[in-house]
């Protein structure tokens, strides 16, 4: 049974990464990093996720002894770790930005300079309904895609494919986790309460990703991509927008989504749109497609539990196929 | 002083607009009647209004005996009362849809029949800001707008007036006292507890009235607009995304608004943007103005208490301006 | 493997019941029956529970060809069906309170005139953690506890085996989804946002199945009990405050505690006050003691998930035990 | 008009008591100070509050120029700053717990050192409604009580004088603001949200300040009270659960209080148990009082918002009464 370390498991996205694998009937949880909260257990962090492991500070010796790693580190702490455990063979699902944009100039632009730009290349894009999980079952490096650009592309591809996008706004909702583990003014309890507000307004970073894929899948598009934060824990929903490059039908539109999506086991197609409720705590993407035939416009609406299929439970999914196993194991 | 009833008091906006008139110096509240509490105090329904009064059955024998009416009925029963008031001389704010669109035509598309179509021209559409000031003091009908177009209107009258709406997105996140009091499967607190999903896809009703009034100033557009219910009891944003029919720059945007907002005692610019908590229980709107350079739009969000200046206290506003009282007298 | 049918399926608990049914590695779900909602697919009602069986309308002679039922029906509705079900030897788990209270005058005094009395005397009250386990696994009839009485049970039985219950207070909160999926005034989402409020104050019916298990397991007494709906959607939390009868230390209440429960799968000791968020959409129940040396009482704080242990999983729990499988399966 | 300062603006009490101050008839409100944000604008940390005046750093030589000051400075923080103000002849509402305890060893022992002991005796407890109506009229330094205290004294006051407190459980519930601005684990959305908690439970330093009140009050006792967090902002609910130390009916206990409040402008007394929703933003305090034959005890539940009534509207209840004006000034 393949060996996984979470390094980073404090934070919300190891944590739960920490849990579904803790869970999973095919990989061993053989190690919990944390810089913050080293030596205590995570099950006295989150109680709900009854891990009864101890976190320990990062010490490669150990800690690179397993099969793979999901590594839980901001933006640049990334890239060095991830190289490091490369350099020992381990193969990694990497949840931060550093290996997600192929461009680096843009990478910098957006996150400032590249740790590990080496390794850009080899990184595959850990989203494998937009075509990439043969490449996820080969790769070393998994660059696992942004909450956002998950919801977004899994909404967008099948229109991108077909050639449909000629303008695009995206505005999207996201429950507080979103914000991480930190404790400041923005994600107390009083701020977030009875509120919702946009943020992000000068330019977010998933747009240039979200922007990245749909060029490859054919819609070469800027973006027009706008959070907001609702009082909520998990979930998200993408409200795409999109001005048809040709007539299109809804029939067309039903059709298009139902070839892309039928076969996929974590996409589900509903003529009701999405509410996140839907699929709190799930690995699944719900979406509807809608043609406003008043002002001929696209909509798509995609909801996900951000923490899980915008994040851990995709890593889980990428770590499933990496290693050979049905891709639905231990995140059903 | 003058005499004012609220007709259809039990519901969320015409229980607000009796305490509104309750507390208000210069207006005396002479009489709440609702079909369905008929008998009730207003304060069993609604403590925190803290309204001693008993609400009635229509009787419009005495309740026509008054200055000023605000009707609180729904669209189609609102219209033939708002017809009998007039018959009697009672001006009038009607918070329903029935007097806000000019065309029938339209009105019956959207609504189904009108029941007093006669009175449609006379109604004045009540948006102290958006240029109706004076019609507003002169008329008997003033038709207080949509909660949803009250905010969008607000925030893209002076983009319509400049000729710069090329082409409109509006998605709009509502609370839930939106929905009214009616219990219902979708008003259930569980369904909208850690929920957020689109609804009116298919085409919401305040569409075609945002539509009407940009065209009257300047901008005929057919808008996408998608409202949105997130958690929380009282609020609304809207979020406008705006292709502009020309280069534009922020510094033009900044002072086409404050050109337009310097003197409106309601309506505050801010260049962080808004959340819905600034403006709660108050009759303000909100606003700030960006231009995104990356996909050259400009992004417009206005934020509104749904029930205060989306309805209730608007109406005030209004009812203010026709009995010449200072515009803020009450509601500040 | 058995067959269970699930009946009522269209409330919260049946729905839940049947969603872990659907998954239950041992049983067979073979039918859901609604009245309210018969010829709807459970996941059109309940999308986030993906369960694809269309509800029917009860027919006994078909639904009663099963090894099992789960009855999710109000009480007095709940014992004719009940009866008709042993009547062709399906063994029942009871979620109503029907068959709790032993004492029959005692449950017309609380819900009027019972409808099938003749089968009291079987039925099994179902919480395995307080002695019952060989009973129900015995048992043709179970009566499922209520959700406050499993939470105030687990908490305060080893006091109560103790003799050291000498008065009791009990002050619960629990989430929305206790009231069940009708939509009245007090499960609107404006009633309950910002809000906490006591209910039942005239006396709750969960009082009585309480003070019946205490004094079974030792501790005559009447338990004041005050229920709270607090703004959460799942969730309950258990507030003992036990006037001790004779002097206790807190190391004889953690010892006693560790004793009743260091072998139960599903009671969780924390010297941490626990959270509802430490339970949810779990069967755990998590307690902590603690003694107020201040005023000499003591503390017990018991939280579970009002849907989960508080009903549907547990009936589960109930289940495995009747037909001899691991008690946690399907439900850890 | 008398010009009054705040003294820590920038915390929820003291934002909102400079709010309040800004729109009150007859006092001027002269300046505010922080010592973590001087220098920037009220209305910038609270936009709802509207406050335009900037923060400043305490300079004693400009801020102690004013009639009074409210202090919103934490415990011990506070005292020195109360007693420099009193030597220049500034009088005080002090909002912290310094001046509360009127015996030294008590409030040393649940708040370690005093920073001013020998003002403690000139302090009143700013709580009129419970016989402190006069004295805070003469006062120089109020000690404005803690917001528990308030809605527990003011829920039992009538009890007590009575002398039919047996013994006493005080189960509070608290909104999020109560645990002040700071960013906290705690007060972090995510731990909040769907969550209900108890806190403080190893003694909450709020009991010994209603225990002092109590006994003043001729009820001799030591209550059991624990806090509980719950998932709104503002709002607290007691239940308080009185065993009487004589037989007491339903009919004597409303006419107990009754007497006590009928003439008080902001208790309200209800048959139907208050929620907190009843009293938000306001400076009522909603009290039902039940007897409950089943377990033969006294049911008292009290509402108030705990930034209010629970601070800072009290607080300019207070000062209200210290400059002769109308009570309810400002706060209605």
């Amino acid at each position: 049974m393949p060996d996984v370390a979470v390094l980073g498991a404090s934070g919300y996205a190891g944590a739960l990464a920490a849990a579904l694998l803790w869970r999973h009937p095919s990989f061993e949880l053989a190690a919990l990093t944390s810089r913050s909260d080293a030596g205590r257990r995570l099950d006295a962090l989150y109680p709900h996720h009854r891990v009864p492991l101890t976190m320990e500070e990062l010490d490669l010796a150990r800690h690179a002894e397993v099969d793979a790693a999901i590594v839980a580190y901001p933006h640049h702490a990334a890239a060095p770790v991830v190289a490091a455990l490369r350099a020992r063979d381990v193969r990694v699902v990497d949840l931060s930005a550093d290996f997600r944009l192929r461009d680096q100039a843009t990478y910098e632009q957006w996150y400032g300079p590249h740790e590990a730009p080496e390794m850009i290349a080899d990184a595959v894009y850990g989203l494998p309904e937009l075509g990439y999980r043969d490449a996820i079952a080969e790769a070393d490096v998994v660059a696992n895609p942004g909450c956002f650009p998950t919801a977004a592309l899994l909404g967008l591809a099948p229109l991108a494919r077909a050639g449909l996008i000629g303008d695009l706004v995206i505005d999207a909702k996201t429950g507080v986790s979103g914000a991480g583990r930190a404790a400041t003014d923005r994600t107390h309890f009083v701020s977030v309460d009875e509120n919702v507000s946009p943020y992000g307004i000068a330019g977010h970073r998933h747009a240039p990703e979200i922007d990245q894929e749909l060029e490859l899948l054919g819609a070469p598009v800027t973006c027009t991509f706008v959070p907001h934060l609702v009082p909520l824990d998990q979930g998200e929903l993408i409200s795409a927008y999109v001005r048809p490059s040709r007539a299109v039908s809804q029939q067309e539109l039903d059709e298009l989504f139902a070839e892309a999506y039928d076969d996929e086991p974590f996409v589900e197609l509903t003529t009701v749109a999405p509410g996140v409720r839907d699929v709190r705590e799930t690995n699944f993407c719900r979406i509807s497609v809608h043609h406003d035939a008043r002002s001929d416009r696209v909509l798509v609406f995609s909801a996900i539990d951000n923490l899980w299929k915008g994040t851990s439970s995709q890593a889980v999914q990428n770590l499933n196929l990496m290693f050979g196993l049905p891709e639905q194991e231990g995140i059903l």
